[in-house]
């Protein structure tokens, strides 16, 4: 691991460092942001969305003072593997700074676009290892196609993550613009992409943890976030929300604005 | 005026706006949050560094959670005039991106570099004409060169600005290479250049306003900051306070730290 940058941030550390990592056979950068508090730290992630890098959100976004507040560490991946010889597409929303949190098995994307891979075990194995977290007290939170990644890997790893929060994520990616392109592309079929659509694995029970998401009723992208489906598979639970927030869009000043909850949300799972 | 975007932002609405200006013969992009209050609104003037554009502190210094919070809006302006036909130059510290927040007077900068007129004069007429800004509740601070800008901006305009504060600002540009080689260029002369400098219009007197700064004590510009040379200018007064923060750098990141507490500083006399 190397690190690139640390700078003081809310009498914590504003991180940023790369490593080679064996399921995308890259060097990926992320940001960790580690309060200022001694002992094993719970860890919060967060996915961001298309086009962005880790950066994004470890600048934009606010996290830092509610982390610190509360003694939450919190975890700033890339969204794909990049570089040379890495596969891509003219398109934003396809290849480098798309990676969809999958594991792609189609050419040409196979060999290096696994980022569930990535994130569920290289990047957690390097955490643990090199910073004193607690691997027990785990949640999981993004924007947009990082929300899509927040819900998706906190359903098919149960157990993992305490909490689970997103800010407008891609709810029901097979329905979606948003989700069959990629599908498509990085499985060869739509129907493989149905074992990741947050709102179908909600639908047959596979999202049993508590769940909080923001969208705004003015988001440029509701059509392609499908943000009823989520709400459909979940109605009725006790411990799971889908909030709309009035004249929100889609854009970071919408994340910061409603950051200071969804930490304060998960801090009452990791803190507990 | 055109708007070029609106993003609601903690209950109010983070703009971007352009205009053209007579100062600088140029248009000129700016933000303002106007905070989710009714009625004539309290402004802060949040003046950036140098390579930045109205976007940076816009996006990554966290003010608008506490503008709101406090009922004051915060206008971000652009650092120079840009464009075709604005003189430039190679290196970051001059030109474009680095105006300095004064009037240049000579060639090839006097027919643009107007930050100072623009700020005080054009700036402030469009605001006030256009928004619902009390212009009698109007205060001032700012990062780095910004952090100059508010010094003297504030010191240069008495009675204007009810109190002024600035994040690792220049505190003594007459004597530093962050000054020096801007006012040579700009005014033709560094001696010109000492009615621009804070910490001898402070040591003259004319900076009686309520006064915080913070500084980083890990600055890696402090060499250039010359923020003892303030410190002096102000000591033995109780309502300046010149503070280094331990550990801290020139980063955004320190900014967003200590933001709560600026804005806090400046609405105990805007909202008095």
């Amino acid at each position: 691991m190397e690190t690139i940058s640390e700078n003081k941030s809310f009498g914590g550390v504003q991180g940023v460092y790369s490593h080679h990592s064996e399921a995308t056979g890259t060097d990926m950068t992320f940001g960790l942001f580690m309060p200022p508090r001694n002992g094993s730290v719970p860890v919060l992630w967060f996915l961001s969305g298309l086009t962005c890098t880790h950066e994004n959100a470890m600048v934009k976004a606010g996290a830092q003072a509610f982390a610190a507040e509360h003694g939450i560490a919190v975890v700033f991946p890339d969204t794909s593997p990049r570089g040379e010889g890495v596969a891509d597409h003219e398109d934003y929303d396809l290849g480098q700074g798309a990676g969809f949190y999958v594991d792609a098995t189609e050419a040409p994307w196979s060999p290096h676009f696994r980022m569930e891979s990535y994130i569920l075990n290289d990047l957690t194995e390097l955490l643990f290892s090199e910073f004193p977290l607690d691997r027990g007290a785990q949640a999981i939170t993004g924007h947009s196609m990082g929300g899509h990644g927040a819900l998706t890997l906190a359903a098919k790893s149960p157990g993992r993550f305490r909490s689970v929060s997103a800010f407008s994520p891609i709810c029901n990616p097979s329905e979606s613009d948003w989700g069959k392109k990629q599908f498509g592309a990085y499985f060869g079929s739509v129907d493989e992409g149905r074992a990741h659509d947050a709102s179908l694995l909600a639908g047959a029970g596979k999202l049993n943890l508590p769940l909080l998401t923001d969208t705004g009723t003015d988001d440029q992208f509701s059509a392609l976030l499908r943000t009823d489906a989520l709400k459909s598979a979940v109605v009725g639970r006790a411990d799971a929300e889908v909030r709309m927030q009035d004249g929100y869009d889609h854009s970071y000043f919408f994340v910061a604005t409603f950051m200071g909850e969804h930490v304060g949300f998960h801090a009452k799972y990791l803190t507990a």
